[in-house]
């Protein structure tokens, strides 16, 4: 086996969940690589977890598995949730982690991960509190082993999927809310960065108006500016500064887009 | 060389001193795969790694080799521990940290390790300050590259051991202690699970009484509830809260079972 | 391939785009490994960036890519920067990040990194705000792939460097600065450990008098002492404590060193 698997959970690193998880694994799939993206999501935040397996799932070549567990439902009867989208494939609870990924990807299947086996001298069976070693991790050994999807479960259509706010086209700009606040304070939007016209759009938020720019370099330190973010949609920023903390804003957000 | 070397510390990763660890790793033993578990264990709380190291020690497969480096008298005449249990290797300052890996092994040996080989534009010989790079990295390289346990040096049979309080055994339940607070607040006994009658059994900590549950799905969110944890132990914990901040308990908080 | 990449930048984690760098570098150099170093860097600090990769960058075997990101000139005009410094590889944003491997490599050769190719499903071009992902990681994955230096771009012969501040030779001493703080408060500082005359020579920072061990282990808990570090720099460190907080010490600070 020379497979490769991502992790992104919210266990925080320090209690050695992360490493029973990476256990499992490299047990079940000798020779696999493990990737760390993230055990520092906020607990039980799905929102986050989105967005953030979002940046990353498709960059990896094909056959890649991706484990992303953020489980506030852990225990309780919500499916546990494989799938195989443009050839990656993912494994999570089914509580909407991957609907960012549902949503781009051009075809995708997924089934319920139940026939997941332990090693024989885990446990007799799952935990009701620790999933990601008992049933996240074998499924995704599984997958990176090169076992068929299919084998974990039965087909599963109708998976989780959060609703992202959509943004609203208006006459001459857009309405739409910020969806994410990254580590540097920056506020990502649902605002496509299509429906700018550069040289004579503004974008308001909490009643300031934050000039357009190409690039950072094009603002003052400290300045307050919108670009297209690295997602292709419209950011807002503050050069060498938090705009999160500089305007109140978070989640949630309306930011509005006028041009002419 | 295609072995695996896990990685435990409190060492933040901000400084590099964990890329002088694995580069030290890297050139020794080449080939190897190193897994992060945690940089971020609360500066030389030995404790805190005990259980974080039993949490995954043995679910990797024979042959991984444990390194594990909190290691608060780094300099002082403490004995650097090599020891093989039950197939696996681990590496550690002989402070205690590997109590609870030599409680559950079946089986082990363990060897002072003093023949640690640096590459030689590494350092003439082991700095005051840090025994990570110049003491235990060598070592597990040494064990990662298949070299025989006893070639680094004498055996060690009485290796520094925590006592963990045991619990007692009262006539209708027992007494036990917190041992371990993790991340999200959850709070770990050194009661057995197997000690619960379910149906007629209840916690008290800290004049609270507990309900005992099966899963976090049967408590309310912000419910307190007491549950059989991943460990096969006792845990408290608060649903989509911290039990440790609702109810103001840490390591040593006395914790009472009572059945019927 | 199989070569091996490490990670450092500041991006944290949580965000996930950490796992977009990674998997650009797993598409593009299929079975490379990847290092993570760090991605805790404070924000845009590239001085406690340069600090970091001086410490383990010539430990790895040679052929190794070491990848730096921290980058607030991103979107600017600075170079972005590959090198060959000691049969190392190091790719970096042209601020000054790599100094200390300039300064301490036998010899080096650096080009700007331009000719990066991207997968071409990726991006059509680089985007304002990642280059990390756009620029840095393709030219490291190159480079990992075992392609040549040369091909990335033309060279570059005045890579920018930061000075760092020389320690000043006094009569019966030396004086010099505190120059980074890690995270257990212990103050790295330009004095070499060489200038030390043991038995008679002590520590002046901030008005105190600072006694010279050799080890950790010949101090009380909570003295405060300074010893020469595992860079064979002098150290200034409180044993279970912080020296940065006892002395209101930072970046900077003035540190004399008398001898007699």
């Amino acid at each position: 086996v020379a497979g490769r698997v991502t992790l992104l959970t919210d266990f925080g690193t320090r209690d050695g969940y992360v490493g029973a998880v990476k256990g499992v694994i490299a047990r079940a799939a000798p020779g696999v690589t493990i990737d760390d993206v993230s055990h520092d999501i906020p607990p039980g935040d799905v929102w986050s977890a989105t967005y953030a397996v979002a940046r990353y799932w498709r960059l990896y070549p094909e056959g890649t598995v991706h484990l992303a567990v953020v489980d506030p439902g852990v225990g309780t009867s919500r499916r546990a949730l494989a799938c195989e989208a443009d050839g990656r494939f993912l494994v999570a609870p089914d509580n909407g982690v991957l609907s960012r990924v549902l949503d781009e990807a051009t075809r995708w299947t997924a089934v319920e991960a139940r026939h997941v086996e332990l090693p024989a001298d885990v446990r007799t069976g799952p935990s009701a509190t620790f999933h990601a070693r008992d049933v996240f991790a074998p499924a995704a050994a599984h997958l990176a082993s090169g076992l068929e999807l299919e084998r974990l479960g039965p087909a599963l259509s109708d998976p989780t999927r959060l609703a992202e706010p959509r943004p609203v086209r208006e006459e001459r700009g857009g309405r739409g809310v910020v969806v994410a606040v990254d580590r540097f304070g920056d506020l990502l939007t649902n605002l496509p960065g299509g429906w700018i016209a550069l040289a004579s759009s503004r974008i308001e938020v909490r009643g300031e108006s934050v000039r357009l720019r190409r690039t950072y370099a094009e603002a003052a330190p400290g300045e307050l500016i919108a670009l297209v973010s690295s997602d292709g949609r419209i950011e807002i920023a503050v050069r060498h500064g938090s705009a999160a903390a500089r305007l109140g804003a978070r989640r949630g957000t309306v930011v509005r887009l006028t041009s002419g």
